[in-house]
C-alpha cells in the first residue's frame, strides 16, 4: 500500500526533557503544565477549540527508532523477562507507526499557542493533529481491558525508563 | 521540522463502499460490522489485544485531498454557508495530517483479522495503528465539548455527505 507523509503541524513543549522518569499516562501527569506551539499557518484550524475542556493530541514519538510487536509495558517488571504482550495491547512507544495519543486538558488558547495541562509527552514532541474529546461519541458499552485490568492503579504511578528508546 | 513516513499495518473493511451516507461516529454505526486486516508480518503485534472491548484505530483519510481550516461540520447544516469552525475543533477528514480515529467495539480476534462493530468508516481504510481503550487514563474532570454540546443528539444520526470528498 501507498505511504503515506505527514508534516508536523506544531511542536509540544514540556517540562519533560528526558523521556526516562515522564508519567506514562496523562492521569499520572495531572496538573503538570505544558504548551502546544501550533505553526501559525495552521492558526484558523484552532476556532472554536477553546469552547472544548480536554483535547486529544496526535504525535510522532519522535525518540523512538524502529519497533518491537513484542513489549514488556512499563507496568511490568521488566526484569521479569518472560511477559511479553503484543505492542498494539499497549501504548508502547515503539510501534509500526510512531503515533502517540494523549488526551489533555485545554486550560487557554492565545493566538497559536494553547496551555495544556495533564501531560505524559517529552519536551519537543511533533504535533500531528488535535481532535476535540467526546466522551458522547464513544457507545456506552461494557468495558474490558484485558491484561491492564489489575494494573491500573499502578500505571497512575509509575514512570517511564529507558526500555522504549 | 522533519516529515514523517508511514506504511499501513493493514486494512479496514467495512459495509461503507461510498463515502457518502455513512455515520459521522461510532455510536451511530451502532452494531454495523466490519473487519480489520491487518497484515501478516504484524500479528505478533496482536497478542493479548482479545482481552481488550473496545480498540482506538487510528487510520488514514485516504480519500480526502487536501485539508480546510476552517470547515462547516455535518452536524450543521451546510446551507447556512456562514458558520465555519476550525478544523481541529472537528472529526473532519480534510485535515492538514488525514488521521482518523475511531473507537470500534473489538468481537473477536482471528489470527490476523479483528472482527469489530459500531464503523463509520469507509471499505478499504488504511489501518495506521491500533491501541487499547482504556477509559481509565483519561482524567475524570468536567468535560465541555463547545460548539457540538446541543449537537450531540443529532450527530447519533445524521449521516456523512460529500462535503469533505
Amino acid at each position: 500500500m501507498e505511504k503515506i507523509i505527514l508534516n508536523p503541524i506544531g511542536i509540544i513543549h514540556t517540562p519533560f526533557k528526558d523521556p526516562k522518569g515522564i508519567p506514562i499516562q496523562p492521569k499520572s501527569g495531572k496538573g503538570i503544565k505544558a504548551t502546544v506551539e501550533v505553526f501559525p499557518e495552521y492558526i484558523d484550524g484552532l476556532i472554536d477549540l477553546d469552547g472544548f475542556s480536554h483535547l486529544i493530541l496526535l504525535f510522532h514519538f519522535h525518540l523512538s527508532k524502529g519497533y518491537s510487536l513484542k513489549v514488556i509495558p512499563f507496568v511490568d517488571d521488566v526484569q521479569h523477562g518472560v511477559f511479553a504482550t503484543g505492542v498494539f495491547a499497549t501504548r508502547a512507544p515503539r510501534r509500526p507507526n510512531g503515533i502517540g495519543l494523549s488526551i489533555v486538558k485545554n486550560i487557554k488558547i492565545e493566538k497559536n499557542i494553547i496551555y495544556i495541562e495533564n501531560i505524559d509527552i517529552v519536551d519537543g514532541t511533533p504535533l500531528l493533529d488535535i481532535k476535540p474529546y467526546i466522551p458522547e461519541s464513544i457507545a456506552a458499552e461494557e468495558i474490558r481491558v484485558g491484561w491492564l485490568s489489575n494494573k491500573l492503579s499502578f500505571a497512575e504511578t509509575k514512570l517511564s525508563d529507558e526500555r522504549f528508546l
